[in-house]
């Protein structure tokens, strides 16, 4: 993290590419990702989530995401991460030259049950497996955990703190680098927020690792302020908000990149991102996705007038 | 204030009815105003901006305002507010029976000459002639000032801190009850918002009033989060975020009720507002401004699974 945090105050990392694109009905062309990342890394981004490794027929959006990866890897500069559910999905992304995966980890079985077909027990394992093989062949590839339903669960309910900690702490002594927690139905609060990095930090230390939001019930940015006064530097956003859920109608996807990058730019937290070019290459997202609603903002309204980056400049 | 908020953690104060309303080119026909604003005192909220004391030929849409106010104050419980910009418009509203008027004060006096066609002097005459009339005829009536555009400025840019101060300190010694920041144009970040409701809260105490913001560029509660975090607890917000700006394409108006509320309870502050009927007086709303759109996430998305109100009920 410390590479990719380089003068950075705060590391926006885009997830755009896997979390916004499985989510929607159509298939972005893998022309138009090359073209949409490289407009994301060029306005300042520095780390991009760029696919999924699960299986094409699974989810046909993302089946050229080893493509994606070798792409984006020769973009100086990004941190290229990916999504994978199992120990295989690790091996083709590790094949594939990743910088980093995430595994995410349902804190609501039934959660878990629905998403990867696993059971805590199973995923433990996978875990395991998935950093021995790390440790054996693929040494500076990180791993993040990610605490999916952490806020609470479309199935379960309420999900008790305990249990995400529980299961965050297990997921650090399995060897994983980090464990971020994903608000997966956009459930949590800011209180909520709060109580839980608190405790992240305090069992996790230096694995404590950084924030997912969805937007689903607009609190987002309200969740990253909170966030903010506890020390996480870490947020994951989506270009556009694009997304959504299912089990949700009229849901938008993920924080808004743009949006996020402006309430941090406008608190005096520097993010590297330009949002002009932000801008611009969510023209490509447009032109790559025809029809598809995007969500933001900033787009609509443009920058204030005297607008300033933090710092000065970007 | 204390009456209003009595067992309450937050007032959520409405103004769309007023904010709302006289954005819209369509306007809404008195009964249905009727209607619409006796649906959300039923849903819980205590306070209800109505409308607006101004020329008919500039606000079409709150010409019927005395009749609205006269319809408010026969809802039992219900604090009825309007906003005057003049003493002429504070005299028709104290003989129309109005519990609280609000008199908008813009920072920037380019703003203030383009909205209310005065400068400071002139806007700071009307105070101390409103405030005499209601000592002398009219003692119950509450006067809050809001200071417009306390967060910036469409049209000059950067609006500093000391001139919103400053301002503050003299419509607080105008004798007004309390003074209020809003955030006109949807300029306001999180740090900004704690730096000036501190200050506002050292320097004029007791005096010190609430938070009126826009969600422009999405960023309206993620400032609420930073508001509550200094103390504030009296919030404006606007049913389904009706209204816009004219100099901003594309922007929605105040921070949505509905969600704002969502976020409240969520984070264990008591409101007094039953959601289902919040959102029972938004289909009166659509009804009432027939293609209007209408903003906000918790209405797509419904409540989470499991959702508990703050202190266990409304």
């Amino acid at each position: 993290m410390e590479l990719r945090q380089q003068s950075l105050d705060v590391l926006v990392s885009e997830v755009g590419p896997r979390d916004g694109l499985q989510s929607v009905k159509r298939t972005m062309c893998t022309d138009d990702k090359f073209a949409w990342i490289s407009a994301l890394a060029a306005a300042g981004l520095r780390e991009i989530e760029v696919g999924s490794f699960v299986p094409p027929k699974l989810l046909p959006q993302l089946a050229d995401t080893a493509a994606v990866v070798a792409h984006a890897r020769k973009i100086p500069g990004l941190h290229v991460t990916a999504l994978v559910p199992n120990l295989r999905g690790a091996q083709a992304a590790f094949a594939a030259g990743i910088h980093k995966i995430t595994l995410p980890i349902s804190v609501s079985e039934a959660h878990s049950l629905a998403n990867v077909r696993k059971t805590h027990a199973q995923m433990i394992d996978e875990a395991k497996a998935i950093v021995a093989l790390r440790n054996e062949q693929y040494a500076g590839v990180q791993i993040e955990a990610g605490m999916a339903t952490a806020f609470g669960c479309t199935i379960q309910g309420v999900v008790p703190e305990d249990d995400t900690m529980r299961l965050a702490v297990i997921m650090a002594e399995c060897g994983v680098d980090e464990v971020g927690l994903s608000d997966t139905c956009g459930y949590a609060n800011p209180a909520q927020v709060k109580r839980l990095f608190s405790r992240l930090q305090a069992e996790l230390g230096g694995k404590a690792g950084g924030a997912h939001f969805h937007n689903t019930r607009g609190q987002g940015l309200a969740n990253v302020v909170a966030a903010l006064d506890v020390g996480v530097t870490t947020f994951d956003a989506s270009q556009g908000g694009i997304g959504g859920c299912p089990y949700a109608p009229g849901a938008t996807g993920n924080i808004v990149t743009e949006d996020l990058v402006f309430l941090l730019e406008a608190m005096g937290l520097h993010t590297g991102v330009d949002l002009d070019k932000l801008l611009a290459a969510r023209e490509l997202l447009a032109k790559g996705l025809p029809g598809e609603p995007l969500y933001g903002d900033v787009a609509a309204a443009g920058l204030p007038k005297g607008f300033a980056y933090a710092k000065g400049g970007v």
